[in-house]
């Protein structure tokens, strides 16, 4: 029985990860956290939780943590918040999984530049290790800091990757068209996510500066071997979970859809999670699962790819639960079927 | 051309106002007050109203009204705020459509009971008239002071009228079980109606003690000549406008579906914003209408009426600006067609 | 390893089963039947089930699943249909879950009545047990042919069953004024559940003639021990899952709250499903749970009883699957939490 | 006076039309016609009209309609119906506005390969104008038959017209990515529209395939004076109304986002239906309205568009009733505010 602990319990991604390891054979949450006052039941936070975790919410403390035995800590804290925290924890030999964007970016300047600070823990952003299973699987097994992948990264990445990695695409031409649900913007009260705002309406946001951006840039381009940059445009649809990025790119040479099935199903031949479908994804085929799923298609001289995912769950909560089992020598689908 | 204000537009009643008096062939909106900083043009509190109205909001000022050449004002502010801002214009002989809650309980004391505030506009009060016209219609056409309704009560008091007005049931088995949209809510953020909470989900809120509650015992006392209480259970809805009052009482003999109907259509005959059917009303057969639907069945040994209505409309500003038509003696349905 | 088969494979609930099920460690999904022409993949049907189920829909044959070992059949066909089809599975020893409606109620008068056809197996109907765990667990342990109840009655039956057990009120005086998700309705395309249609709307139906009246009433009499009669009205709301069941009835004394949570919290001690909650209920704590959520209060003389269900997990699927645990001695919750 | 007839009442943009026109001082509504068995009051099949148009529907009789005096007639008739229907009124006389897509296409081979049907009704095709007011304004206001535009189309038209214009972009680098509104497909149930499906889903369809590409690239060639070919795709989003494309295009040169919104602005200087606005459009802001908004910027080396409208008023009928008050020259925007 594997001990972890949730830092920043308040939100939907804490949630998520919750429902998830209470269905884990092999794990006990032996504490969450949370930066408000006092120590609330877990139930009064999430009512959806009430009987299933009877746990009081408390206060940071990373001695406490240790000397409880905790052996995993996932991280559900604001970017700038987590490197703040997991430092105490890391440096005490506990593994760490951070939902935060804190160690997803490799160079400390280009965190600088999009999330408009510094980074100030440069030690353990240089041996943290991105989180997505299908492309650092092996570094992610024995990884001490694993930085969980931002849930539209995911999409755009994945989608990519195998016309990427055999550079049948002009790298230039690049288009991520994304279509978010809500609980994306997370669960503190906005005028841009109040019902009657965002209900029956969609929109685009964060054009040309949604920092995702790098993020999915970086990986590409070690997909590649050489920088790859796109266009990624982010919107807001009336739903609740999911994700589903329409991508856009024009390739080398000519390809027929059974071509592109081929090459996608052999790239993802030892992926568990991502499914390539002949059909036009929904995000609710998807929804309350760790799949992503993947269409692709040549039409009038571009590739269309179409990638759909539960943004809490393989977005976020899910994977993060994917990479723990391969941290922990679980089997890598444990409590996420 | 009358000259209104509004007082507090940066909420969706003022909002709805607006896009109502845009249509209104003898109104001028000349000014929108808020108690926002600053003095931001309209269109950028509500898009929507981009190339439509080309004010800027502006701080509240009685004597610049007045010099403007004001006549009407509609007040779209919370309850407390409008008490201490009406009585200048009263005074100043402006006529006021007030849209919140303070001039709509007769009995202070109530008021003091439900809002948890003294009432401190004692004189004015007096002369309020309840601004719902199918009951009180000859009375606001000479009014200077009429407090519009709240959008639940008209739902319950125009869906009970004519059984109450005949002493046809029991007036203590009256229970008023309603459905709302998030738009009632109004338009400040909050975790209960953040996209996430609310959507895919149907809850009760104020159980017992919903402020809407003491205004429906008044008009329906006032009707009955004796003391009604009710029993009134609001629920939120995951949608943006709308009201469903599912309305049972039980009847003191039997009655047909036929019966009722006549009754029905008979107390509506001059009604034009009340449309009396057969089939069972849904809230989207009167959205962005000033209508209000109401079915009346007998059904094993009780009696059920539906009351259906666009909160944001008949709720609110539709029946202010009815109300207004019937102040300034326009035909009653101006602009709400 | 328990071999089920799932007849009528191609609608919600038999959707939901099967996403349970494959959580089942004890469970073997051998055969998912279904009417329509040809043996198509399954997840041609149901895209969500790709990667997860790989079996083919084939037309249903009683001798075939014997012989296949089947030792479980969940029937998720129509009523009418299922009553044609369930003799053949029961005469050959299978134990059978029914999800219609056709062995649910005891009377085939009253069968008739609602249903508008003559039962046609009364042998069977005879010895079915209503499959409502709280109320007839003993019952189901040992049962060959369980109803499982309709969704809506559980939470009416549920959330009075404490009150009408001891008889602490008037048992003419029952209204439940119920709110339901969509998917209630079922996956065949109709117009009132046509998008653009039932979205943004809520309105009442089947008012004073839904089939689930007598089953509710059938079940509270067994529970007062004397006849009992409800005023039952269904609304549909634009969601994907979920009901709320409003529920109000006269005491014969006065309570507190404290004493009616205390009467309910004693009643369920035993229910692992069932939890009795102090806040107000929201169908989203309980979306794809198990769990029924119940809190009960005093006002204005009436009691108000709140209880929410997710209607697709424990208003059909998961409540047939707690049945099945109950049935083969496995642990209730298995595959539920 | 008008005396209008509009030809196949049932559905969505019928609907919205008869909302306008009953809005319009100008306007008779004479007839409406319907395919289906018998004559409904039109408020059975619409019940928001209850008590707003007390017409019976009838069949389509072209004599009958000449005899009551109709001079126009507004086609919402399915593709292929109205170009069987539409002959007999125009070699009457009669203006016509068609709603469906029968005279939009030029060429009747274009028309043959994208509706699967040969075009028999050249003459007619030959002498329609295509019912873009900001594009074919002069046009449309001697016509007798106007194609009125489809939704999509206006969308993607009016967000690139002033690049293609003036050819400030590469015509080979367009590609639309539309989200679309439930009602876009129509009222006929199926299951891709039914609630429980498209609700909390994003899905595209019709990739590479939609009717609407050669529409679109028939108006833009116009525009640019030579063959302009796009990547259209649209998407699938859960609500009601609202149309969001968002358009990406490769500059020939540098642009910075004032440069552009002076382009726009100037380009739709005399069009009162199109606001280009600075902020990020969403689809509500234009919702039950007829302006169609823009914003325009330059991101990372591309141009991105993005234009909402409501695809039912704009989208339909409001811009059908635009280019009614242009043939019978009616103030552009009578009764479209």
């Amino acid at each position: 029985m594997i001990k972890v602990a949730i830092l920043g319990g308040s939100g939907y991604t804490a949630l998520e990860l919750i429902k998830i390891l209470l269905r884990h054979p092999r794990v006990r949450i032996e504490a969450v956290t949370s930066r408000q006052e006092g120590t609330p039941l877990i139930a009064e936070q999430h009512p959806s939780l009430t009987a299933r975790l009877d746990l009081r919410m408390e206060p940071f403390d990373a001695d406490k943590l240790v000397a409880r035995g905790v052996q995993c800590v996932f991280g559900c804290l604001p970017h700038g918040v987590s490197m703040d925290c997991l430092p105490s924890l890391l440096s005490r030999g506990i593994r760490v999984i951070d939902l935060s964007a804190d160690y997803r970016l490799r160079d400390p300047n280009t965190y600088a530049q999009w999330y408009g600070e510094e980074h100030d823990d440069l030690a353990h952003l240089a041996q943290a290790v991105y989180g997505l299973p299908e492309i650092y699987g092996d570094e992610i097994d024995g990884a001490q800091l694993v930085a969980n992948p931002g849930c539209y990264p995911q999409t755009a990445i994945l989608g990519l990757a195998p016309l990427v990695a055999g550079k049948y695409i002009d790298l230039k031409s690049i288009i991520i068209d994304a279509k978010s649900a809500v609980s994306g913007a997370g669960r503190t009260p906005k005028l841009t996510t109040h019902f009657p705002e965002c209900n029956e309406s969609v929109t685009a946001y964060g054009v040309g500066n949604h920092r995702h951006t790098p993020e999915i840039e970086q990986v590409l381009s070690d997909i590649a071997g050489e920088p790859v940059h796109v266009l990624f445009t982010p919107h807001l649809i009336p739903m609740d979970r999911g994700i589903l990025s329409t991508i856009y790119a024009t390739p080398h040479r000519a390809f027929t859809e059974e071509n592109l099935l081929e090459l996608y199903a052999e790239y993802y031949r030892n992926a568990p999670f991502v499914r390539v479908v002949k059909h036009l994804p929904a995000t609710k085929d998807t929804a309350h699962t760790n799949y992503l799923d993947i269409a692709v298609r040549p039409v009038r001289g571009r590739i269309i790819v179409l990638a759909a995912e539960d943004n809490l769950v393989r977005g976020a909560s899910g994977v993060a639960v994917q990479n723990f089992n391969r941290m922990f020598g679980f089997e890598e689908g444990q409590a996420l079927r």
